[in-house]
């Protein structure tokens, strides 16, 4: 397929390397700034474009990978050319580019891409929605040279889904950087962790979350608990966070058959 | 070395593997429930026992991997025999020990344990301390013979990564479970989220967690999060949780200098 992509972040840095690993045509790249298209465009053989009054229009599909609020405007400016334009965002409606026109679509990657760090695509799970039944074969199928996880997903589910991300991605994050924080304090290293961190993610590749749920709140060990309250006595932040937590786990113990 | 374990649980059963395949022997595996005890004897090729007077005083350490609130009183019928004995414990001081004996030790493998998986002990990280130089050095060496990340940790420090243990991994695990609860409660499967999980869990091996920090609110991106919100409009707890970690990045990103 020829391909144009809007946008030159990490989604459409990490979509495009795909895209052109499977053998699509990436037309143009457009990015309001100059260097970012000129970067992205050189990796994958494109034409750098920093203004969308020089889209070439033999392309087949417009992939707007932008910030959430800016793609409205964008599909406005692309809907003269009468291509299917589609989306990249968890949390963005379809209807946003079916207000402008009926060849309309999204290819949401429910992935977190980073610069200069590779992902291997073909486990990316990938969620397609098109206007209508033609476009959502079409969206499918291309999603399927690029991965082996590709789903339906239509715009209320892919709102949850979106959600979800930030449970299992960006909240888990950030207890990272608080752990770290605490070693810092006491002169330990965040390295010491790193195991850990990924073992925790490797177990629910092959387990329910709720069978593999260690600590001492599933333990209901309260001397521990109040022990680790006692050492967060001056960072009330994580002390509310970890009195949070620690209570729905023990509620999660209680509502499902998770072990300890 | 000629190691008895006492317990059988999770830590028992990978350090027993661990001994067992670095050449150690393992002269009898304690278990209060002889089929346990019977279990992991059989697999490290040791003795089976079910009651503290049948010890074998043929061994060179006692490694009591028992419950917390358990190590105490095993440590006072040990102490007897006049050998080294350590715990395993993140959350236990070495203290603990020493009310019996002055041949006293920790041996805290950072790692979390299950049934069932099997771990590359290589990696994990060991955090030991002696009651005194010649007993940290034996077990700093002992520890080298099963992993190549080990440390000195004294029971202060040790209380403090045992505690971050539960920010970077018991209480991502509980994350992990409420993103899943939301999938299940829309239709949609918790296998969506597993590539996500692993490779949030990639990132922080290479980079620290405040430079790979991503979502909503580490944008500011204030309509996706009351969006978000109001998604989790009958979810009170999930709802707690999200305002609490979300407001918590945008003060870590207003105090490091952590990208979008």
């Amino acid at each position: 397929m020829r391909i144009t992509l809007i946008g030159s972040g990490n989604v459409a840095t990490h979509l495009g390397a795909a895209f052109k690993n499977a053998w699509h045509q990436i037309v143009q790249v457009y990015s309001r700034d100059a260097q970012h298209a000129a970067l992205l465009a050189y990796h994958i053989k494109a034409e750098p474009i920093n203004s969308l009054n020089d889209i070439n229009i033999e392309t087949d599909l417009f992939i707007v990978a932008v910030k959430d609020d800016a793609i409205a405007g964008i599909a406005e400016q692309l809907a003269r050319y009468d291509k299917l334009i589609v989306h990249t965002s968890g949390a963005t409606s379809l209807a946003v580019i079916e207000l402008f026109t009926t060849k309309a679509g999204v290819f949401y990657p429910l992935q977190t891409f980073s610069t200069n760090k590779e992902v291997n695509f073909r486990t990316v799970p990938l969620c397609i929605e098109g206007s209508n039944e033609a476009i959502t074969k079409l969206l499918l199928n291309l999603a399927w040279t690029v991965s082996e996880n590709v789903s339906r997903v239509d715009s209320e589910k892919r709102k949850i889904l979106h959600l979800a991300a930030v449970f299992a991605c960006n909240f888990p994050n950030y207890l990272y950087y608080a752990a770290g924080a605490l070693l810092t304090e006491h002169g330990l290293e965040f390295n010491l962790l790193r195991p850990l961190i990924a073992e925790t993610a490797a177990k629910v590749q092959e387990h329910l979350p709720q069978q593999v749920q260690t600590g001492p709140a599933i333990r209901n060990d309260i001397n521990t608990m109040q022990a680790h309250l006692q050492l967060l006595e001056q960072h009330a932040d994580l002390k509310q966070v970890y009195s949070l937590l620690s209570q729905l786990i023990i509620k999660m113990n209680n509502s499902t058959d998770a072990g300890a």
